[in-house]
């Protein structure tokens, strides 16, 4: 019941389900022997309304790109206000004062006589200054609990240059996140963008079936990468006893993780089917959500967002959240390491209790 | 993710979320004062994308509109099938020759010849009178969880009367379920309704909000309710010593108490806001979930269910389930009945280890 995505052709049926699914699917789909017990009249009864059932899911797959074309009608009538918001929001165009008067409810006033009164003086020498609304995206984003969590201390520097998000459709099923960066010290990227893709062919009830998910790459500069830290470890020769410096780089948690897509499982990766399989599909289903959420609440209501409002309408029991959790299985990884070396490895970071190496493992994102 | 309801406004928004947010809504919707500490020129901008993001609520109501009116129209579509659907399950029309074989996949072939021939011998005989497709309706209901947890023993000998399900949109936002019967010896009604109804204003977003439901009164012929049962219970007068048995009748569980669905609470009853209301709440949306699966999934699907094709098409986790439980809280009612006689109670129930009082516990419904 997402209250955002009434009539989203998109919140359907991601892959991920039917992945799950499609083994699910040959257990519970299969016959307990009862239609085959019906007797022949009663067989081609049956019969005769599943192919009255094909025709209603043909007509259903007509519904379902009707919709759609009605979901881009409306996002071309939608596109002059997200322009003229990014306009406000970067102040190169001012509100007109009939809109400063019909965006001021009484309810909530922003602007009543008192409240400015009392704490604009001192500010009044400065606000002039202000340019659109700062860190309009990084506040917004930051009021939505599934992005929020995405967002380290350190991508608010980058966030900050956020000049506007948007998206566009695509011309087969599937649409394009586009996120627009002011000149920044992370990266030469003008506009980050990530898109989604669903399969050309329409799944059960005509639902569009997700397929998946590509970023574009990051043109971070030189030690700006904010998708991986540095981590120094004291490395320590078994035969000389000396001990060295060793600096590597690992992946650690950020909102740019959201680039890098985790890969679906190819039918190839079937046999080996044990945990990572579930971890995937979370990280998949976390993935979409994000793609979701940024399509259907943070870019139509973005204002919302910011002022915090929109969180009044959110639904209370987001489970889901939970799900999307990475597990802490990364260990093994750092073993394999040091048998390069034959040499003990005694991490810097083994002082503060393993706080950081946990760190590490949240974000298995590449 | 519900899979079937790809594009049904109806899906959105029920009244009992907004009920519960509302309660939150004064509490997370609260500035925490950074919007009023921002100067004065920023707060004049915020105003202005409030007043853009009215015109894009406004756009959006209209697209909400937009997509029922695609709904009724396909729905006119759907009809036909429907009614061709109904007239096969009744035995009113035989499927063609060409329907047979469209609907004959070869996967799960209902009528390969091996199948037929091993089979057939004995029924043969008996086959021919059969009409129709016996028990359809109530095959399919017991595959799908929600509405196989309603259906009792009891229920079952009337719903194999059921003879079509289907609905209809109301003139205003809301749908009508039509459950028609043939004539059976529990109640008079040909059709037993209940009806959905939205709110006349749309909510954020645009969404339509549930508001409430009705059902049609059952007329029960004598001492056929299936919704309650006889208890029979010996009370013992104090001073007499005397015995007495004396017959009451108790709620029971039923899928007929789909018909009489909880009240939603009235503003008035915000005070007493205990354990009660997140039962009613809870109640309210397993009722209103219940009418939501019937409408887009058994209804559109019916086929898929009888055969358990459906089933594969499922989500995994349906948490919600959980959720539509009962709490076990009519003891106390029980005690206050005992205060009339000034006799003591003593259930005939009572050695079967208390497990039928569970039972009546279970269905307080009315």
């Amino acid at each position: 019941m997402d209250r955002a995505t009434a009539a989203s052709i998109f919140a359907q049926n991601p892959k991920l389900v039917q992945m799950i699914q499609g083994r699910l699917g040959s257990l519970i789909g299969r016959s307990s022997g009862y239609i085959e017990s019906l007797p022949t009249p009663v067989r081609r009864r049956v019969a005769g309304l599943r192919a009255i059932q094909k025709e209603h899911s043909k007509l259903e797959a007509d519904f379902q790109e009707e919709v759609l074309q009605l979901e881009k009608k409306y996002f071309a009538k939608f596109t002059p206000l997200y322009e003229k918001r990014a306009e406000i929001v970067n102040g190169k165009v001012e509100p007109t004062e009939e809109e400063v008067k019909a965006g001021d409810d009484e309810e909530q006033s922003l602007l009543a006589e008192d409240a400015s009164a009392e704490s604009a003086p001192k500010q009044s020498d400065t606000s002039e200054n202000v340019t659109g609304i700062p860190e309009f995206w990084l506040s917004a984003m930051k009021n939505q609990v599934t992005l929020a969590e995405m967002i380290t201390d350190r991508d608010e520097a980058a966030l900050k240059h956020l000049v506007d998000v948007r998206m566009e459709y695509l011309d087969k099923p599937g649409f394009r996140l586009i996120f627009e960066f002011s000149t920044n010290e992370f990266f030469s990227n003008k506009t980050i963008t990530k898109t989604y893709y669903y399969q050309n062919e329409s799944g059960y009830g005509g639902d569009f079936i997700y397929d998946h998910a590509e970023g574009d790459k990051i043109e971070w500069y030189a030690g700006k990468d904010l998708t991986v830290r540095i981590e120094a470890k004291k490395q320590r020769n078994k035969t000389t006893k000396q001990t060295r410096i060793v600096k590597k780089t690992v992946p650690t948690e950020s909102f740019f993780n959201f680039f890098s897509p985790p890969k679906p499982p190819t039918d190839d990766d079937d046999a080996e089917e044990d945990d990572a399989g579930s971890d995937i599909e979370e990280r998949l289903e976390l993935d979409y959500q994000l793609g979701e959420d940024i399509k259907e609440k943070l870019i139509p209501r973005a204002i919302d967002w910011f002022t915090g409002e929109a969180l009044a309408f959110e639904e209370l029991e987001d489970d889901d959240l939970e799900a999307g959790e990475f597990d802490d299985d990364e260990d093994d990884d750092e073993d394999d390491l040091s048998e390069d070396h034959d040499e003990e490895e005694e991490s810097d970071d083994d002082d503060d209790s393993g706080k950081p190496k946990q760190e590490a493992a949240e974000c298995k994102q590449s």
